[in-house]
């Protein structure tokens, strides 16, 4: 019983700081660090890749749209080919600095906007596939649990994480409560805990009508930028730690030796 | 006696088309591919790439300032760390587009005014030196012959190209002849193509002032934007050939095997 | 029996130069300047501005989506007052341009995927008509006959101008022919020309199937970015003037005085 | 007895937030706010023109480098039209937000590495002051008090504010003295006041070697991006009220009625 807690990490940009990298690196396994495009710069990549470095977290990519501006959330018409050229080029830029300093890259986790179109367009979702594959075939390409990113990544061979969400409430037909509905959003570290476990253990979510559904993840993604983040994380991973699931960067069980 | 021929390449941008990559492609053995930091996209990148791959040529990075506006041409004061990990980065993201073709990238050769910069500037060079040294032990530097880059590229351990100019007068003292000066630019491609055959066989040029000037030179750089770019590589490759010079990719001379 | 020329101007950046400003501005009426977002740039506007004054042409903005990397084509999904503040930055920096060589602005018209959005969903049609109000209650606003850009500009009350188009085939129920068809593009400029004073005379256009459709236009639309622009711009402005039609800048007939 | 409190502000972009305009615009008389280059987007643009105008601050224009990544604090190296139309540019778009909310601009302030170029170099001051004057003859230019900026302003005709610093000390020649040595900030608030009031009152200021040097300001700098910022604006502002210094906006006490 493994599983891996995954966290956007390196969203600052020049002098703007956004983020509590430094206290949530020592509770994650997997880091999505920016690539450049909806935000990061080559010093905060840098600095991000060293950090998850010293702490045995997993390093990953997270492209996004070239929409600093909108920070990727806003949905932009791409030609597939425009996509998975965009993800190759963010995917090597970052592999360049996690190589540099004796590491590589373990994952790669597209960016809001992306994320969401993938997990919803297969056509979308293939061409972000062969971006990533084209950077390394042993990447584990991490997309939401039962989408079309999933799905994707199986046909152009790579591995896969199936993404699930410890803080967020799940609906009766397994997709996610939409965020502007009324406790979509689990604040309390506490029941967010209980929901990781849940995942973790029984391989099932409590849905917003109180019916169990079946969830299977690979990885939890613990969102950085909401307040309570910090706490989340650490309920999240201690209730996992002491129930005895192995938490750990996606690469450890996901990928053949 | 070998002799590599360089050309700027890739540095068209989105829906804006410049040089005259298909034409020069076929007549030059190094091409110095855009990052899309002065130029270029991984749209171009991606295309760029395959083109040099298709004509045997060498596969070298062109990394430049974070400035579309002025085309990499303005100094920009940045500090060492920023230029060392804007560097690390281009490079990084075109390596990673020759590797998904199943190709390496051979060298790297700033562009405009971090050519110029890094030229005189030796704590510029040896950032560059850094940014390229963490990207692959193995990479060329391309560097003006005689410059502070030249030197920068010895102390890090990379192996480096000593760039002469078919196209430019020297002055006296091995320096450029500046631009504004009348005659500072050879348009006639069989005087052009002379200079270069004096630079490959004898390892000197005439100077502005008549004299002759020691020149060691291992990569001639070909202008792309200028109009009778073609003409001029035609001449210079066609020369060099006829004299019996080896015209070939830096890295078939210049790398241990 | 009046009507206007317009193009879009002034889309060349930085080392980039794209389209025929200087032989389509003496054939046109009205200018449309790119605003710095998909395209231009403070040099290209100045110049563009000067350019236009002095063929005594109409001085519009062209304000697009923050893409410079896709030349504003590509659809992106902003909020209604991101779409509103975007066009009112745009608008503003350009009538900085004009007012400093004393001239005023006359129009906007959106630019490519924004001008499209903006012909069917009336949201975004009125946040750009909002956008364009508070730059200037008297700025005509441009848009496809018939769409609901026309529309929003009479609910936030400014003048409108109805756009047509001397190159593009129409099919039967007024909409323009979709590309990728066959004679979707007339690019015969005797064949643009009939059709430009067929909509300038008879107000209507023969649609694809042969029939006559009404259609009201008080500018029609040329190219700059097809081939045979330059001559298909002599074409129709000679074929109009000829049969005694008034070609002038859209805000001498639209606007009052 | 009158002097203006100016503070940058408006230098939050997209998902970034910098900067405590809700807290330092009630204390000082002036805003110079961020025009999309350095820092700054529409809606930002928007948001703090409207925050000023409801506190009855002065809206100036802060114009930079186009540099995002650099937070336009890195010397670029322009040419004087380049410079003369890049504050064109930001200061009609900035004016366009005003004047949609019926309010004028009433100054210009250069921002980072643009404010200490035009400090020394006359030729970078001319091209910013005739930037500023084709967007408005009336608009006050805000310099480094004795520098070649003022004087710019003076050659163009244009009126200028000499800008003073509460929170920095002077060295003996009247220059502000280094960041890097010891003492240059001063972040007592009680101190900073103590200064302000000396400038306003006796047109003095202590130097670092306790010697008192003249000093002319006609408005002086609050730091926004300082930990005590807002207690250091308060303390300043009301050292000068209890004084009976008349604090106001610039354009009070520097403009023609």
């Amino acid at each position: 019983m493994a599983i891996d807690l995954n966290c956007d990490m390196g969203e600052s940009f020049g002098a703007y700081t956004l983020g509590a990298d430094e206290a949530l690196m020592p509770l994650v396994t997997s880091a999505n660090i920016a690539c450049g495009y909806h935000a990061g710069d080559p010093m905060v990549m840098d600095r991000t890749v060293r950090l998850a470095l010293r702490h045995g977290v997993g390093i990953g990519a997270h492209p996004g749209f070239p929409d600093l501006l909108g920070f990727g959330r806003r949905a932009m018409h791409l030609r597939p080919e425009e996509i998975e050229n965009y993800v190759l080029y963010q995917v090597g830029a970052l592999a360049a600095f996690a190589r540099s300093v004796e590491a590589e890259l373990t994952h790669v986790k597209p960016h809001g906007a992306l994320y969401n179109m993938a997990a919803r367009d297969p056509e979308i979702a293939r061409a972000i596939a062969r971006g990533v594959a084209r950077a390394g075939p042993r990447l584990i390409l991490v997309g939401l649990a039962g989408s079309a990113l999933i799905q994707a990544a199986a046909e152009v061979g790579l591995p896969a994480a199936r993404e699930g969400f410890a803080d967020r409430a799940y609906e009766p037909d397994g997709s996610l409560r939409p965020r502007h509905l009324p406790e979509a959003i689990l604040t309390d570290p506490e029941v967010a805990a209980e929901q990781a476990l849940r995942i973790a253990r029984y391989r099932e979510v409590i849905a917003s009508n109180g019916e169990r559904i079946p969830l299977v993840a690979d990885t939890l993604c613990i969102h950085g930028d909401t307040p309570g983040a910090v706490e989340i994380a650490r309920a999240v991973r201690h209730r996992l730690e002491e129930a005895g699931v192995d938490v750990m960067p996606m690469g450890q069980f996901l990928l053949p030796i």
